[in-house]
């Protein structure tokens, strides 16, 4: 992400809370136990985009100022998240994340489904070291609705029939929840109006969205080499995305028929072999399309909150999140 | 368990508030995703002996009553222990728990992380329903721990020259954590002095203790029909268990040599095996010893409540734990 202009000025905004934020993190993830200690080590270089901190303070900024609990609830989201992160890695067997090794092809995949428990309860406890439970039920509410529609998405392996309508609410579970949430609690923590708390929440929702479609057209589009993950891995777990259900309810039957028989059986060519569909069709532009229309819901949100360089960023961000290609 | 003489007196001491602590239970384990809901609905059939709801329970009636707390507080403690159940079926590759088929066997290993996260997020979801952060900083600790401690029992596999001492430090991770969890939550919302809070935790602490070693020797000695679970799982991971370590700590160095390599190539003949060692040795009747300490040093903790019919149940359970044959 070096040399991205907005970056600079998330640097400027909120520069000083972010690595406040990070010390949380850093000083929270020790462990006297050496073997924990070692997989905590090496789960830091997966050091991210740290994007769900960065919306939890951005949104507190932009709505009332952050506050020393905002930085607490910032290290938490990002322990949830990098939880996620694990139990995904397991699930989808990756080798690799963000150019690192994974905890499952590192260690195996016991230590990795204990390493997310391990992130879990440990950001649960972090949680609850604010003054009130309000934080701690948001977030015990939110993470447990992402676990939900991650349990969708797998009961949806295969369904080549897949809706778009189930498909917008997988993912609103799996990642938008979460991203909502950080909108939810950057504003509530910053004592805004309730108002502006439910604009944030749903500015975190839409570019959640947004977000993950971008995700999605990656796995099938994307250069491993630029992303730094092993693509092509929903085409291998027959988890059907937004442009691949967009081409088959577009396409003739007779291409229809030609395209389910080469997604039954996945392979290493299975991308290469979907691209002269894709070209033929208006699946990407489609998809593009739909992605945008969430960014722009995501920056109407933003229209409750004064005009500041943090909420100059948010609508930077969503207007990011839809043309990244990494 | 049915005809177990303390399980009549559990019915009368605390009887009504365990079914209460079971409705909680049942209510907060519904689900409106149709997915989840069939796996919910699964899941009770493992159904158990529910010793950490009546341990806390018991706990809160022996020093000083059960309020309304206790009750939510007994649901979260069962739905932790049931996610670390689910995990370590995935972990084990158990195929069947209490005569039922495992999540993993019945749907899959990614079902069955999910579906362990799905329960640990609600349990602390149900836990900040109450009025301060106080148990979900206690129960955000000691899952944590818990971890932690099934994390260093992986780390040992394999290792045959494990001590007793990092044996008993992993199942006071993995184990007695969360049985002291119940005894302290139990003493500290019947509002105890911190001496009885103290007592309570230890005699959690040492139950668990005594439990799990039991359940070690189960898994080496067991049968399959009455305890309702595979086992000889242990040898089969080459996890080392207080007999183990024992036998191989008293041995001569030839027979040792022998031992070591029959645990470096388990399989199903493994059990039997063994069996010439031990019965020549005092690992069985060492091991029973050391269960017996740690059941009266939880019978001595109770000395500091008043002798009440919960109590002498609690005396009961630590005398139980250590006679078992399931």
């Amino acid at each position: 992400m070096q040399g991205v202009p907005v970056l600079t000025a998330v640097e400027q905004a909120i520069g000083s809370e972010l690595l406040e934020a990070e010390q949380v993190l850093a000083d929270e993830l020790q462990s006297e136990n050496p073997y924990v200690s070692d997989i905590l080590q090496h789960s830091t270089r997966f050091r991210g985009k740290r994007l769900r901190p960065m919306l939890l303070l951005l949104t507190a900024k932009a709505s009332g100022g952050i506050r020393n609990d905002h930085k607490i609830l910032a290290a938490v989201v990002e322990m949830i998240h990098l939880a996620t992160l694990v139990h995904d890695d397991v699930l989808d067997e990756a080798e690799t994340r963000r150019h690192v090794a994974t905890v499952n092809s590192r260690w195996n995949n016991e230590t990795s489904v204990l390493f997310g428990d391990y992130l879990f309860t440990h950001s649960f406890h972090l949680a609850s070291s604010l003054d009130t439970t309000y934080a701690c039920r948001r977030i015990g509410w939110s993470t447990n609705i992402v676990c939900g529609g991650e349990l969708s998405q797998i009961k949806e392996r295969g369904n080549l029939d897949l809706t778009e309508e189930a498909y917008f609410r997988i993912i609103d579970g799996k990642t938008a929840e979460l991203t909502a949430l950080c909108g939810h609690l950057g504003a509530r923590y910053a004592q805004a109006s309730p108002e502006v708390v439910v604009a944030m929440e749903q500015y975190g929702r839409s570019l959640g969205l947004a977000f993950q479609i971008a995700d999605d057209v990656l796995d099938l589009m994307g250069s491993e080499g630029k992303t730094g993950k092993s693509l092509g891995s929903d085409l291998t777990k027959q988890k059907l995305t937004l442009p691949l259900i967009r081409l088959l309810s577009t396409v003739p039957e007779k291409e229809s028929i030609e395209i389910r028989q080469i997604l039954s059986h996945p392979d290493e060519t299975t991308r290469r072999q979907l691209s002269p569909y894709f070209e033929r069709s208006d699946a990407f532009e489609y998809t593009q399309e739909r992605a945008k229309s969430l960014s722009d819901d995501a920056r109407r949100q933003l229209e409750l909150v004064p005009m500041t360089p943090a909420r100059k960023i948010l609508a930077e961000i969503a207007e990011f999140a839809v043309q990244r290609s990494f």
